[in-house]
């Protein structure tokens, strides 16, 4: 039978949809930072030689308090290290007073900037708006549109990808099967006397950021129960921020709009907290689509929503947002990619897990190194990995600020094969912008049991092929007299061992007669003794494999990425005055499509200015009824060209067929009065 | 005080957003058709005369029980009418048997065609599927992204609109504001024993239907109050379809889906029934990125959502849709078009008010004419009117089928200027895709009040102007005598009249010495003496002008316009062994850009029969490593090209640079084994 992990249910489905929000090592190093690290270093050489050392315990059969004792031990030493890498954190993340404020002040500019452009506007201004929802205004609109047609054109069209637009509106059965009815939560307490809502983690947080001897707590946050959290809320004596009253118990709160289908009350559904279940619910009708073949991907745009206790951080936690997702269907036995050729020689800055936990930074690697050096788990990861470096470099954001950071064995799902994100530097810290997971066959197979329809696809051998087939045959007789009512579970249990599974217990029964078997659905481990299950493989022929497909998964969150390239594309420029005037440079409008005609009667200077700050790159300014004046916005140089010609030249150099010098050569300078003066 | 005619609210609502669901005249006649066309002509001559003649006994003071009557017997009359325009319904719709059955079997055909080709998906089909939610498959996103892309070519890029994206999910303060928190709802009765939820129009239409005797029923159907419908329902004995248990009375079911915003549980909110209420609280924000200049228009795509009690016809009535809307803001005084020259010359199937309510057909009208005789109200109405046209007409539709059909009075909103829907007929009758509203000041002054914003325009007087203003002083030493503690709302009262209530009252007040004046905040009329109001004219110096916008709303349904375009691209090609062979034809297609590799074992004829239902217009096929064919889809001419030059041709001919005859002169005619046969 399946085991799950003890994986905190709610950290398993938000690394899936960016909830997740990291500080994380920025690439510098001082004296402290170089001792932190050797220091991380030991620890790290200590954990390994005792794990290895309770591995051999277990294996000669040492008894159970000798081991509880030792894993003990091992996880002290896990929480020193972790406080070793959150000083190493707070010391490399430049978080002075002195830095922090030019962050917050360098935001500050960028947020005010993008709200007066009405980049973006708060949902519902003017009814005080609602926390967690943002309108994109025009030039947001157009933005957001430049990016989406530019992720069809680099995904749906270059793969041959199926694209799907399904619902937002999802009946509960779906949400239920994939997990998000029962896990899709975040911990909240409640103000004992108002009813007001916080997240426990956020207020344990706040509480420990500002002293350093609590230092250690952040660092095992998202490991804490809901019991271990509200220990601490009473130990630390913490109260609600905002009354100063006594906090309940933490309890999960379901982060998914519910609301009924119909009018009968009876059917319940939520707006979707992802694209990708619309996706796996279609996956046989998609497969035949394609003509039975894999692999083949299905991708949609579209909006998901997550509704926030109590959102933070701006743009970036919001309650509705776009998301871009790609469901790549591959056999799980050959996860090679026919095009990995062309990104493999790629080389930019990924983070693998084992520099993470050995407290080194992210580094430059080459993409066909780490696959075949077995950091990234196979080629189509690894060429979706490439496909997204492409994307996000090619939309503008700089390289160096872009880093691909390996998820830790327990940031991952248990049945993740793998899982990388691509985390963009902000004024926030790295931001988690897209994440692509190899998540096995965990969502087809969760879709095929609660629907009772098979997601699965064949192979037709060309010929039969004989196999050998594990046959797993219980002795009812014998465990009807053993397990009584209990019975079918234990057969049931026996019956779904995989061949690895079967064949340890078969040496185990030959060597010792018995062996303890964990039954998960009775929740106890029970004895089989030799003459209750007999297991043997048999030959067979088979005329096709039946399997269910693996799923590579790239989600994009569109919003953080806009975000991030707004950020990316910012500078202040420096006028005579002295004073500053801020800009939202080239490399984000460039590709901007819509023009506006400024009749205003300010001065022409004026009207420059602004749609400087716009980023508008080239404005045009009618001199006579044949002739106008071009002004590229970065350089301030202006050319005179003919009424005809105007369109076809700024489409020229705007859509990068020629660059702006090499209009300049064609068309005289035209050096009037400079207007910007 | 604003006072609020007797319009049944969901109609007012619905009318917006394609709800309301029409079979209406086609252009046939036969003799029974002429003579019920003359009854209806001498109704309405009838109908017109004693209207007058009410007019006249309200203005001579004639006694209510008098007026009363009279307003009966022209309320009969106008039931009479109805059931005439419905036995003419009847007879034009080709509602015989026969021609029902073809036109289920062509939608059947369609339909299987659209789901086999996956075009759309029943949404969640796995777990049985939810009413009323359906996904795009591959070849449908295609379609509906290449539609979007040419509505904001067409709309927001040639015309300058300012786009914006603002979430579904709102807060009930703004559609308190709307008003679709109190009014967005269809009447609902349940299965008193089940809790089966109809809709009490839909079974009170179903029982009808069959029973000639009962047709005039339907004609007044929508205009049925909730105890009217009750009554009816009681008096035929109606049962639930399903159980024929007894129904409930018929009560009012809010369309929205329902959530709660945040944990606290305080916070209702909904998913939006339509966008337009994100751009009217933008409203401020968009004028002065606007520069402060009217007219200007905003535009948004997104989801919308309606929780329809049991949706019926499939793909047209749905609880989740695509809306692309347009709101354009323009001086009330000024509703001229600088571009309305450019449609003013159009001519299209119009149907105007007139003839509807005589019973006449749809006609071939100029779009100008229309205009300067005074049947579409405003040149800005107009030109969104011809723009519509060429929209649709430009994506496909057959503009045959086609045709511009003015709301009647009793479907407009009491506030409306005048509405248009651009109808298209389908198999399910004449379908609304698109309304095309002058909706006045009505949705900016509705937040203006609740929101305490004052959503307005100026004009700047190029120098200060002398008008006259109305000034109402009221008494209050009398008012406060004559009505105590009411009165502070009778003074409000007075002061809230506009000019010619006023100027009527004081007229009156100068010959009668006194005035009946109903006070809506009282719920009851007054009687107002001489001594208790002064109405004068003062002249004041202005130097600007402060007004609220009226607003012309194109609104688009997505969903229905593809599913429209549909039908008019569907034909069946009749094949050699006589069976038919379904087809979506180039209009369609033409403008598709996903290609699809087709490497499957089946014959090539097969395979050319497979994309050719698909409705891909070009086969390309590889011969050699050096040389493919090319195959047109509707000609079934193939031409050899070279492999360099596969895509410039098809790129040329399927953008419309050049025609396949052309390309057919230019290469030479691949005469090889029709692979059709």
């Amino acid at each position: 039978m399946r085991s799950y992990p003890a994986i905190r249910s709610s950290s398993l489905f938000h690394h899936r949809i960016f909830s997740r929000f990291r500080h994380t090592l920025s690439p510098m190093a001082n004296s402290t930072e170089d001792s932190l690290r050797r220091a991380l270093s030991d620890k790290q050489s200590t954990i390994d030689a005792r794990g290895n050392a309770i591995r051999q315990l277990k294996s000669s059969g040492a008894s159970k308090s000798e081991i509880d004792d030792a894993v003990k031990a091992l996880n002290a030493l896990k929480l020193e290290k972790t406080s070793i890498e959150n000083q190493l954190k707070a010391s490399t993340s430049g978080d002075t007073n002195g830095s922090v404020m030019s962050r917050d002040a360098f935001r500050q500019a960028v947020v005010n900037t993008l709200e007066r452009r009405l980049f973006y506007i708060p949902s519902f201004k003017i009814y005080r708006g609602v926390a967690g929802l943002y309108d994109y205004g025009p030039p947001g609109c157009a933005v957001k549109s430049n990016v989406l047609a530019f992720w069809r054109q680099h995904f749906v069209l270059e793969e041959d990808m199926l694209e799907v637009d399904c619902p937002c509106v999802t009946p509960e059965a779906v949400l239920k099967a994939s997990g998000h009815v029962d896990k899709f939560t975040d911990l909240m307490v409640k103000d004992e006397k108002t009813g007001n809502c916080y997240r426990a983690d956020h207020l344990l947080k706040d509480y420990c950021e500002d002293k350093p001897e609590l230092k250690h707590v952040l660092a095992i946050l998202d490991d804490l129960s809901a019991e271990q959290i509200g220990a601490k809320i009473k130990e630390y004596g913490i109260v609600a921020p905002d009354t100063k009253n006594h906090l309940s118990d933490p309890y999960p709160f379901n982060l998914m709009f519910q609301t009924q289908i119909g009018p009968s009350g009876a059917s319940t559904g939520y707006m979707r907290p992802e694209t990708a279940q619309g996706i796996f619910v279609n996956f046989r009708d998609l497969y035949y689509y394609n003509g039975n073949k894999l692999p083949f991907a299905a991708a949609q745009i579209g909006q998901a929503f997550r509704n926030e206790i109590s959102p933070r951080q701006g743009l970036l936690r919001v309650r509705e947002f776009t998301l871009a997702e790609i469901e790549h269907f591959v056999d799980p036995d050959d996860k090679s990619h026919p095009k990995y050729i062309e990104v493999s020689s790629l080389e930019f800055l990924m983070f693998p897990r084992d520099e993470q936990m050995s407290g080194q930074n992210a580094k430059k690697l080459c993409l066909g190194d780490a696959v075949s050096k077995g950091i990234v788990n196979n080629q189509t990861l690894a060429y979706f990995i490439g496909r997204v470096y492409l994307f996000l470099t090619r939309l503008g954001i700089d390289e160096k600020r872009l880093r691909f950071r390996q998820h830790l064995p327990n940031e991952m799902a248990h049945y993740a094969a793998d899982c990388w994100d691509a985390e963009i530097e902000s004024s926030y810290g790295w931001i988690e912008c897209v994440g692509i997971a190899d998540r096995s066959a965990y969502d087809l197979r969760a879709h095929t049991d609660k629907s009772g329809v098979a997601l699965v696809a064949q192979e037709k051998f060309a010929e039969p092929k004989e196999v050998e087939k594990l046959v797993i045959t219980p002795v009812k007789k014998e465990l009807g007299l053993a397990f009584k009512g209990n019975q079918k579970m234990v057969v049931e249990a026996l019956e779904a061992m995989n061949e690895k599974e079967a064949f340890d217990m078969k040496a185990a029964l030959e060597t010792q007669g018995e062996v303890q078997f964990e039954v998960c659905t009775l929740q106890k481990t029970v004895t089989i003794k030799k003459n209750m299950v007999s297991i043997s493989k048999e030959k067979k022929k088979e005329h096709q494999r039946v399997f269910t497909p693996s799923v590579i998964e790239p989600s994009f969150g569109i919003g953080r990425i806009i975000y991030c390239l707004y950020e990316h594309s910012f500078y202040t420029r420096p006028s005579k005055g002295g004073d500053e005037q801020l800009n939202i440079s080239r490399s984000l409008t460039a590709a901007g499509i819509s023009n506006k005609k400024d009749i205003t009667g300010t001065s022409i200077g004026k009207r420059y200015a602004r749609t400087d700050e716009l980023g508008v790159p080239f404005a045009v300014t009618v001199d006579s009824t044949s002739s106008v004046t071009i002004r590229e916005r970065d350089s301030k140089d202006q050319i005179r060209v003919n009424v005809d010609e105007v369109a076809a030249v700024i489409k020229e150099v705007s859509e990068g067929r020629c660059t702006w010098a090499d209009i300049l050569q064609k068309y005289p300078a035209h050096s009037s009065v400079s207007a910007d003066e």
